[in-house]
């Protein structure tokens, strides 16, 4: 396979955004953490996604009200969580820092052969507690991709409707992924990034590609990829979707600093990390969110 | 697994609340019961989850009126019935005892492997009863989460948009449950209590958490840990939402009153016991009412 | 098991009724049949819930007109019959007898391991034809429980709104029941009586319990238990739910009268006879009939 | 089994129509066609249930101009046709005969062991159209009734709020019936023809009855029977429902003029014949709708 | 097998349309491409249906910007998308090349089976958005095809109170096609075709049949027939339905070219080819267009 070269960051006029979302989207991107076009989300909806097993390694990261002022005091451009934390908990900093409502997410208690993630939130209730962005996690590939497209169909036409940008998670999931390299393999990530971007998100969170993943992939992803040139064709498929990295579960940071340059030399717009930012003590989890920011510190757009 | 100290349980001031689910709540914990800011309720669907079996050791109990009164004169604060009998038998104490209206139910005939609580009354309902919150059961980690999180994101929206305060009950249930420690490990009923407070419950009723159940449970929930750790724990996975200790099947008063004691020290706001109160004589229910009254007078807030 | 003294019927009065039902109701009792409070009904779906067949045996009843006849010359209460029919054939004798709309059936050539009965009609169309109840089809402990459920609550909740009273056929089907003494078992007529009672029914029409029936069925209901025992038993997990028993299939007259007297003096309200009435002549029908009057005659309230 | 005398044809005012039905109906019977109560209808709906290899033993039956055309040649009562067809191709001819819409159809293609026909016009695009009657297609006995029953609620309620009289083409269809005697047995179309008219069909089409075909069947359905005595029954099961007998797959004429008057004999309406009109030369079409009129002629009303 | 001389191409006049539907058709064929009556569509749907590998021929077809481009350039009627590119891409050239906004589409990851193709976009969007046509694809034969049908008729029946012409994607899918001489065989296509036009479709869009794929099609379709036969035949099976070809997956262009002429030939409206044209260089495309162009202009209507 070929691939041209590096594909530039869109900027918000190229969008063609109605007035409600270019205004959310320039709060979020210009009016917070740097302030020069990109963006660093702190999740934390893996109270529900894993249960509060995932704060044993920081318990005080079990207390939302711990987290939102990590994300107020790392510099970060906004918090993403689910309706019942950020009814009790951002009441108190509402305004000092932008609120992603996730309006969907599941446990992970039965198995996913065929997931879907159900909504527990409406984009109404997103605009009601001062929202700037709904996040939506969109299951690429699953069996069950008849409801999940029906279901976001609902989601984003509501929130077009009250001018509220959506972040898709896209996440490829599901048995036949499972055979076709795996829900980080280069062909998966490229094919949720473009997926995201023809069912009219916003934003999309990819992971990181793992180009090295071939088992069952279709040809044209075989053969020899660097990891730069994964990342630069995902940022290219999803065009004028804006990109976001997930951080994924805990790593090494070196490996997760070196992904963060990776992804915003080809083009991402920003990075989304949670558990690598708030599964250490407090001194740390701020270390390490200004490493992620002197990156994003050399992409200004 | 390390825990850090005892979670002082919220007050209403905390939680955000728009006005009617402060006023209703209000008016639950400090104009009824102790009124010192602690709670028990009084359940009575047992005739709908398990048939008229449960009032065959003591026959006065199948009769609703007898219970409600039973209510009235151990100085519950309030009574958590089903619509048929709330409308057939609450009218004439309406006012005298707040009414929670238990909004789902099913009979426990047909096997469980991916339960469901169908609902089979409205929020509208409650308000036309005259009812000062609403009940509803989720079953956390059934394979049929995803109907059951849409049919709860439903009766969640009307119950913000009418002020109705919602108590989740808050289940784990199902075939990967029974995998993975049972439905009252301290694993599950952690993960349950966390559900709650993500999907925006302003009460959760949880199970006493029994840690020495690992069976299957993840490493986190594995090792020593003591019965007041895991409930401290519990309380502290439902942060701002409010946590009742349910009485489940009746059991042994001693180990119960000093259940009920652990869970006021952790934090929790009240207790839910039903079975353990009405499956006895009148006298006998009333004394049994009179010392988890004296448990909670210890802690007004 | 012990069980306590006889129940008494319970009056209009003390059902906290609205005043939509309240004066259907009245009607139904008072002002039609013997008007003393007790009724006798006559159900005529069994075109649609076994087909013509159950017509051979009096080729006469095939026609809907003569069976409207026979409930006005027998001195029945009402009618139940669908809306085919209802539009049909009701018009005729409007105002003459009670209509009670069945809103939902089926046909049983499908096999039933997890029976629903669908509903055909809206409690919108019984205001319109002028009926003064509706019936629904609640298989209690089918597996399709959570979709019986949610359809029973939209046709309360309907009735409700429009002030209409709800007959509950409550029938325990499905491969659950049938594993638990099956669907006439005193186990399973009880728990039947008692769900109609805690979703909502006005009243509840039951089959006989035969409590010899006793294979798989909880230990509670094990033991000798006589059949007034039983339908005493019955008629109190309805409390304030009208009761009416069921004829079921065509038997002996002696056997059937006999159950007649037992469920009137347990406390029930009536009957409800269909196939034991018109699967035979037209004089032998008035007869039978005149023989169920005589045994309410003796109930008043 | 004994079955009584012959039902006569049911008059428009026994029916208790509203206005709408009434005129609806009034048109179709007695201002087209034979204008003295019979009727003939000519379905068109094969192109979509068995594709266009139904038109090759007439390729001119292809254009859905020619049929028309032949309806109104051949004297026909109306043409019944699906949407897309109506709305080309029968403005020219609006007026000059009447048009039944269709409202479900399916293609052959799949396996149809739990036939449901779906939806795909409504019953407010019949009176946009200028439709006197709409078409529903009820599998009776599918395992999937509770969506067809479902559905066709919908259909009836909404047809009914707009006048418009509904014609259910009534038919025994699934694993269940292939058990018991097939689709056309008496017993089949039998219960086929009573459920119609418990469910509020206005008129209701069914196969003529063959009561030779017993394996399976009810006892009651057991014996000799003659055809008369056959469709008698059918008739009077349908009671106060207006009858048509369908032609089905191409017969023999002189086979199908003695169904024809036959059926007459025994109180039908009259007959919906498609592949037997139109599978043949333009004249032969003409002849043989000739020869049914003549039948038709035999019995006012 | 017989069929009657070829089918002259239908004119918008003939077929009864509303003002909205015939405005815009009228300006996709008469004021775009050649403006002749004809019709060349660029559909650009594939990096949600098959991902982005399908772009790897062409790196620069990646970019949705390239595409429009490339459709301007060519002289193409219209472009087909999904809402995400036609809302950041297509406002650029709003009003310079018409859009077809394509409602519902998949990935290709899971098995199908069983396929539907979930809507994503609605026509009210594609008003807001200045589309002259909607695009929907039908799986024919679908084992799903009770959920397409419902679907499809939300979407046809918006369209048509919108005055939105609907092209319909009719795709013979599934197990049972599979078996019935699969997707593109003569029997298949042509049961789409007629499947289209019987539904409503304003302009259907089928494969080239494939008359030599017999096995296991009905017996009308087995024989020598020719391609010409063939294509003649199916454009007279969607009689008033416009019928556009496809191109399908790329192919040698003289193979291509020969099929476009024998379209025309038969009374085809025009075609609907993507990869043949945008998975080579940009001159090429150019060219192999121009080539298309040459065969239209001698199709004026």
């Amino acid at each position: 396979m070929t691939v041209t070269a590096m594909t530039t960051r869109p900027g918000l006029a190229e969008l063609g955004l109605p007035s409600g979302q270019r205004a959310r989207l320039y709060r979020l991107l210009y009016q917070h953490g740097l302030g020069n076009g990109t963006a660093i989300f702190l999740p934390y909806d893996q109270g529900l996604e894993h249960g509060p097993r995932d704060f044993f390694a920081n318990p005080a990261a079990s207390d939302p009200k711990y987290v939102i002022r990590l994300a107020l005091e790392g510099g970060f451009n906004a918090i993403a969580i689910q309706i019942g934390l950020a009814e009790k908990f951002y009441w108190e900093y509402a305004g000092e820092i932008p609120l992603i409502l996730k309006l969907n997410g599941k446990t992970d208690i039965p198995t996913s052969i065929d997931p879907l993630s159900p909504v527990n939130a409406t984009v109404r209730e997103a605009v009601r507690l001062g929202a700037d962005a709904v996040g939506y996690t969109l299951y690429v590939g699953s069996p069950a991709q008849e409801h999940d497209f029906r279901q976001y169909l609902a989601i984003r036409d509501e929130a077009r409707q009250l001018g509220m940008p959506l972040i898709v998670w896209s996440y490829p999931r599901g048995t036949a992924i499972d055979g076709k390299g795996g829900k980080d393999s280069f062909y998966a990530v490229d094919y949720a990034a473009r997926t995201a971007s023809e069912l009219g998100a916003d934003v999309v969170k990819v992971n990181f590609p793992h180009p090295e993943k071939q088992d069952g992939v279709p040809p044209a992803y075989q053969g020899e990829i660097s990891l730069q040139h994964a990342i630069s064709a995902v940022v290219r498929s999803a065009n004028r979707t804006l990109l976001l990295v997930s951080g994924g579960e805990r790593a090494g940071d070196e490996a997760m600093l070196e992904k963060a340059r990776q992804s915003m030399e080809a083009g991402a717009t920003g990075l989304i990390f949670g558990r690598n930012v708030w599964q250490r003590e407090h001194e740390e989890s701020l270390r390490f969110a200004g490493q992620l920011r002197e990156i994003l510190a050399k992409y200004p757009s």
